[in-house]
């Protein structure tokens, strides 16, 4: 079994209106030293071990659903965890 | 200057109605093999250096406006940067 920690971000010549808005916040919660907020999904994914190519899978499943290829960039983390 | 990443996260406990659906969406694309998928939030902060202690306010303003403790679980890694 493979626990997948996917990290989906805006390209940075996107604008991020939420991040911007969170910043914001901060800064009236007197958070000042606060210069940059930048938001994001988090995914983790459960995934069975069968005979495919883990990673080409999670790049393919990132390419084509979980990330907008076109204003987003993904990364993610692989881990095997072997059940007793 | 510190790069900080917070990871948010829906507590187990609760119900993830998208990430039920990203599963189903994923099972029509013929990705079978992922049995679970849970989304969260991911957030890159920018935060000027001083003379506070950088762990103490992070934990903060996870508590106070990043995460909804009630439901959501919280975790942050920092790592300074260090300007030439």
């Amino acid at each position: 079994m493979y626990k997948v920690k996917v990290y989906i971000t805006l390209r940075e010549s996107v604008l991020d209106p939420q991040g911007t808005a969170v910043k914001s916040s901060l800064h009236s919660m007197s958070y000042d030293t606060v210069s940059d907020v930048r938001i994001g999904k988090y995914m983790e994914l459960t995934i069975e071990k069968n005979n495919q190519d883990i990673d080409a899978l999670v790049k393919e499943m990132c390419e084509r659903l979980l990330a907008n290829t076109v204003i987003e960039d993904y990364s993610y983390e692989i881990e095997e965890v072997v059940s007793l």
